[in-house]
């Protein structure tokens, strides 16, 4: 297959996309770990399975082709050659301990691709330990103890990677729970056939790399046309990491203004998108209690390889308007009164997937917000969210769109 | 309608049972002021609404007389001494300030008792005042701050009052943000039509009255039969509370041995329930965990008034078997391996309510613990409960018993 | 001893004081406790009495009369009739659980005042029972469990009681581990000789009384002179607390306006008194971080017993003057760099308690602001406050003025 | 200077040891800051640095060579290779961002050793930047915010890097808070006059790669005699990083053994030092609530490289007497009631520097474990710890042993 890679707006139509339904990775949150994975809560896994069914159902409907995380990472592991990459950086005595790296990487290296898959997922405990007991580490683990760790949070294969235009990031990520997110990833693009022959570039990130406080996530990178690109600074994404990403853009003329947009420290934010999404070319649902705080500065390419930074006095609405070359942004606010818009931005009301200009996908929960977007004249398809919704993120979040045309 | 109220068992046959279909109380749930109104997460309350209706049609299918506490409370309200008891206690100085309590008092006199019952479950904000604005209080608030406050934990009408055997108890909750439940509960059973005439007695409990760390909850409290009564210790029910209740029970002669139930310090239980509930007569679920470490300790009547007390030797089950002069229980673990368990414990699998005996309703999402209950021979009726687990709550949290046989 | 008890000002000269030298109460703090004690840290005794024996010193070198509150304690249990009416209000089977109550009362009845007042001061635990095995609750209870709890927060006599020109209230606390402080200053006001017959009203607070969410502490509480009082409202003091002091005060005559101060949201402070104290007739220290986002509202007098509300559009320190008649305040910042201001507000930089007109005690650590404030003309008499600022409290929360003069 | 370095016991005769005097760094915590850089409170830095000289005389006057760890990186920074090292690893564009990291990196390596030793241990705030705005990270900074962060647990010299017998470890650390130093400790230890030429193995650990899960922090860390070395693994120290110590130990002869200390999982301590420390050769210093409950696995070496794991079923303190050759330790427990002795484990009453057999210095506060300590024969000499004892460490933590003779 060859294809040619590439999101070139945020609303523009939808043609490719990647998604992550939730398994054994998901089915080992615990109350007690749940914390240190991230979550807020445990989901059904059963029911969220079928609720992502029926997301991907939709985006099939709509002719949108959808490809598995998880069946890209298992053709890849059918490559000796990926095998063995991926594995070198998953199994050695700094994960596993002393004594056990080598046995545990060969026997990793016989295992059928589809197996071996989920543990690169869904982690592996001391009791699934496919050799005898040997090394430092197994000896003082309990069986229900990982001696590779779930990977929940892959259901947000928006954050891992994201396509910047014509080139992909790989992004560090914030928290080590979701650091070998990308590894697994980097395999995917480096050696399955569809992307190794596919001939784009990765604008920046390697993760067998450690970038220190330079860190991005998808949830916060938004190519929005026109040569610009939002990118989101909160919790989570640094100035550090935007800088080394514009440059990387301005370097190879992938665009042509990076727009850095700072939450406000008294009410940060996990990504961008939790609270801003395109749904049209000039329609947008906000979060206002928060976007109307963001300030943005603009990065340009500058003399000599420098970059030219200038902090914005327009209100971020308008700077995003004005990169767009348009008079005005349309702005759908989260629905209902003070305390159900306060509820549905916290059920993902402005996480939205937008499939074509003018039609998006949401959680039917958020009655009133989407009534909002229906009235402003948006196509709003509804999907289930009541486990799905339970990880805090929508239907932004849970896809890497990999083909978007421009708008 | 002159009914004999009493829960004589746990698991004999239910005749009727008291709910709280959630509503405008749970729709002001904001991520902000969730955790100071003891939730973990905010509630669909339209989808939490169709399933708490199907919680009560498993009820009624099964011949069981189901009440509800708003219509119970409307129904109050209709008599002007009743009310008049009721708001003199919830609109004061102390809690909507000086210079609007009389005023208000005179406007929520006069109101309807539909929207009353409303206001006095769901709360009522600034914005919402049927008066000018006036008072101390009122000036300082922003529109959606609470001049009276939601009760969202309404929906688990278990704690807030417990039938043991022929009457019952006005629980002092834990929390301040549950005090206010116990006083229109009061008001129902001192003025409806239903129970003011029933002739039963009000073992304990003064909404009035400030009892200090003399703190129970419902939840904690099992009329076991045979003239046991189980009360869990943990985070919200004090031996100061269990002292006064056994004394109480004993004075007329309505039990002969409360068995207090000690949770362990390093890994305290909401309540009691939450890791034991009753089956069948002699087949209980345990999360065992918890469950493995009570320390239990019997009161029984004793000289002149006095309470004998004994640290029993046995372990929570063997006692517990013993006050029931049954050889042993049978116990059905929660289900899964060492993850789900866990999580389904979460998720309220060893909260259940039994219906008769050998039946009980439980969440259709703990599949595991299910399964093994049905494998015990336990009919296990499943109800969804994607928003009402939300809620941290089970079939048997939901509902407070008030007419159930003895076994 | 005729005294004419009376707090005329902020500033004026400082005449007479109560204060609480640390003791077994602060020894039993420890780290798994000191949260629900509301501290955050646990504290050298030893050495927290020496530096408190040097702050006393001070203020006896400054003529100034101290007197103690364990000590008037002490005094008060010496009558019978003080006794029984404290007692019975801390020893009920609310407290000490059933069956333990007439014993422990009897029992503590006969004791000598001195040992009695460390115990209703510092608690009891198991092990210290002075009577035999009784009751309910001991059987349960580990040697080092308490029965009744240490109040080591009396070492903040500024919070529990505060005179407000002629008269004192009984605060409401709004923590459950301070309450049973007023019930201790109660007895000392209504039976100790040196104040049953001093002839001085109470306003308001009646500690035998639940006050709901009208509750104040003393640190929020500033009789300024001129008929004004300051009253802060962040964590601890509500407006239906305000407005009723108001009214109090208002009926007698003894002020003329009340000044409530409402701390922002976003950035909450523990006390008035925390970030802004008088240092002389019109100069103030203030961290302005907070007290510049601080609105004001000025409740007077109105017809026929109501009280008006007047939202103010002037800052804080403006409405402040003018109450005082004065043009401006003049104002002395936190010190130090950004670093070290907020370092030293942490360490009570702020929190100055002010002998005479122009002169103050502070904690010696803060040198920034001290230097400051002398630059600005005050006299700055520093104590050590290594172990005593642990506490998070100076001078003015450590002193319950009882007269100090107009100005 | 020809020195040997090394540390052949806990309790042998000290000669050499390496200290931080708190300065700038610790200036820079702030309330807000704190918990991100791992302190509980703020620190009264003039104080402290007061106490910490107190420290150092003893240490001197007792005859021990006194080494400061910024004496040592300022002599280190006038070698511009090693300047060169260091820089280059602490300014790059993950770290300040792109467009400034030349040019700062110029600057700085043109910069006096002493005011650049500040800055790599104090940190540098937008505001000191000693070049023009430049870059994409500057202008989105506010003044106070920092460039180069401040590293204010140098204090604790003993964790960054740990001598074990002959040779020494750069230990990755647990928190990114910490992890800087060692960059700081390696530039000194491969370039400073004193040790370059030492001669002595780095065993594990190279601070410009990342261990992952592998961490270890010399807190942890005892080379107790006999060829043995106790390892703690709770909150900081992982199994991984022990193997491969031990790995590294016994490949080179340096060790016969490594006792891996697991704490328990419900009761964790950060270091073992803060509940275990050697007063002699054969009297150790014990909170046994945790040390009671420690599990050990001894490791030795085995066949072909490979380390044999044995699960200790003795007691730990059993299992550390018989490493030593010893029928048994003496104990000494922390002293006091039952809140003293938790009082006093919390401000480092185990955490104990033993200068020679029998001789050790304790913090003058904790003086019941100290006179249970005098009682037992050990010359306890006190410090003050009013102020360092607030950073939760004490003069273990706070010293790194560079020489110390076998016993």
């Amino acid at each position: 297959m060859t294809l040619t890679y590439g999101v070139h707006s945020e609303a523009g139509l939808l043609r490719r996309v990647m998604v992550h339904r939730p398994g054994t990775e998901m089915a080992r949150l615990t109350p007690e770990n749940r914390e240190e994975l991230l979550f807020d809560d445990v989901i059904w896994v059963k029911q969220a399975r079928v609720e992502h069914m029926t997301f991907c159902d939709v985006l099939r409907e709509r002719g949108i082709a959808v490809v598995f995380l998880r069946d890209l990472l298992t053709e890849t592991l059918r490559d000796p050659e990926a095998r063995k990459w991926l594995l070198s950086a998953r199994i050695n005595d700094n994960t596993v301990g002393v004594g056990l790296s080598d046995d545990l990487f060969a026997c990793l290296m016989e295992m059928d691709a589809d197996p071996l898959s989920t543990i690169l997922i869904g982690g592996m405990n001391r009791a699934e330990l496919p050799i005898p007991r040997a090394g430092v580490l197994i000896p003082m683990l309990r069986p229900q103890d990982f001696v590779l760790p779930p990977l929940p949070n892959h259901i947000f294969t928006r954050d891992t990677t994201c396509w910047i235009y014509g080139g992909v990031t790989l992004n560090p990520m914030h928290w080590s729970a979701r650091r070998l997110e990308t590894l697994n990833l980097a395999a995917i693009y480096k050696f399955h056939p569809d992307f190794r022959d596919a001939g784009f570039p990765i604008w920046w990130g390697d993760p067998l790399v450690d970038h220190g406080p330079a860190t991005m996530e998808g949830g916060d990178v938004m190519p929005i046309g026109n040569g610009a690109v939002l990118i989101g600074m909160g919790e989570r994404t640094t100035p550090q990491a935007v800088g080394q990403v514009a440059r990387a853009l301005f370097a190879q003329d992938a665009a042509t203004r990076v727009i850095a947009c700072q939450f406000p420290r008294s009410r940060s934010a996990m990504h961008l998108d939790t609270v801003f999404t395109f749904c049209d070319r000039d329609l947008v649902t906000v979060f206002a209690e928060v976007t109307d705080a963001i300030q943005t500065y603009s990065l340009r390419p500058g003399k000599a390889g420098k970059i030219d930074v200038t902090e914005e006095t327009q209100p971020f609405l308008a700077v995003v308007a004005e990169a767009l070359d348009l008079k005005a942004l349309r702005t759908v606010p989260t629905g209902g009164d003070d305390y159900e818009s306060q509820r549905e931005q916290w059920d993902d009301a402005n996480n939205l997937l937008c499939l074509s200009p003018g039609v998006v996908i949401g959680y039917e929960r958020n009655t009133h917000s989407n009534t909002l977007l229906r009235k402003a004249g948006v196509e709003v398809i509804t999907i289930p969210g009541a486990e799905l919704g339970r990880g805090r993120g929508g239907s932004h979040c849970m896809t890497c769109p990999l083909i978007r045309d421009a708008i």
